[in-house]
């Protein structure tokens, strides 16, 4: 892995360190899921991650709300949402919970839009500031996203 | 085409500039939010912008859509979308058009995507011909895509 | 920022191929529909292609459901989805399997995420095997992705 990586960017250069920053805009059961099992998966393959919650995806990071909060309301009417979460337990899929615990783990940051905590009106007493690295504001966001090899919005 | 891409960043190439493409395809008004956010925030730091309008993005490029046209009906459900006008307002949150305003005067260019008019009926006229830079095909993202450090399909 | 972003591909590199990495998450209608038209727009100019589906994304490719399955439920009501399909038809729009079949006649390669298949109860045999190329989990996903000079979440 590391080989095809350091290919990417010449011998002389100082390693420049590959990065995923993905935008978690949305509050759907399925697209954080995702977003954490691309984040994870980069970490274990020696990559940084970064992800920027916003708007419903911030929400979600509200305590007590990662798990049990409104799963994805829209989209997982088409599938049925107990069916989805019965499949993922006989599937020894994880929860978000542990996909967060894991990201933190492996090194993966996670930073929360101050702009949102405004309009949305939620405080840092109300979010889970064990997962959160930094509230910050769109700046922040460009200069993660500027230096990466891959970027999401999700 | 390997030529165009070399040609792109040799080591003798005086700054390619670092461009951020994005494609709103979404019509939600948190996502156009969003969208110009972000597109601002990479103007205001230095790098070119490009943003890509179809489908339900599309039209809410129609005359008096922006602020007044359709809200987010089925993302906004969860917070109420007057809650949300309401702190927004309270949070000195700017309107759609100030931000579309601010994003050409930075710089920022807006195309139209003509296949979405085809499909949805729309014609120029019923457009902001004031904000839109070109009416274009899949081809010019793909080219203004191929040259951005940061791309996101919102 | 310009010195680091030249030494990502020195003139002594054997040309890295450009290449487009889309997942493709979501079963709407019109944002499959956009997800070809960028993969085929790509191809087309020489660039590769990498598509993951997951999700209700990957739910599109069981054998039928590509063109006669659920239409976008959300987002069509707000046009109407009869209204939409009729206009493409006027605007000599194909359908979601022509442009399926285009993008793998280009070249485009069509990856599927297996844990969704577990999740959602898929079998291969259930699957659109003529389009797909592989079944693999996220690492797949991270390389291509890392290897791409675009990248989009749809």
């Amino acid at each position: 892995m590391e080989d095809t990586d350091t290919a990417m960017s010449p011998a002389n250069e100082p390693a420049r360190p590959e990065k995923i920053t993905i935008i978690v805009h949305s509050g759907d059961f399925d697209k954080i899921y995702s977003a954490f099992i691309i984040g994870n998966g980069a970490l274990a393959m020696g990559m940084e991650a970064s992800m920027y919650f916003t708007f419903w995806g911030l929400s979600r990071l509200k305590k007590g709300a990662l798990d049990s909060g409104p799963l994805s309301k829209m989209h997982m009417l088409g599938l049925g949402k107990w069916m989805v979460k019965r499949r993922m337990k006989k599937a020894n899929v994880v929860s978000l919970e542990r996909l967060a615990q894991d990201y933190k783990e492996l090194g993966g940051k996670i930073f929360a839009c101050d702009m949102t905590m405004d309009i949305m009106g939620i405080t840092k007493e109300q979010l889970r500031t064990d997962l959160i690295e930094e509230y910050c504001a769109v700046g922040t966001y460009i200069n993660e996203a500027r230096g990466s090899t891959v970027t999401l919005f999700i």
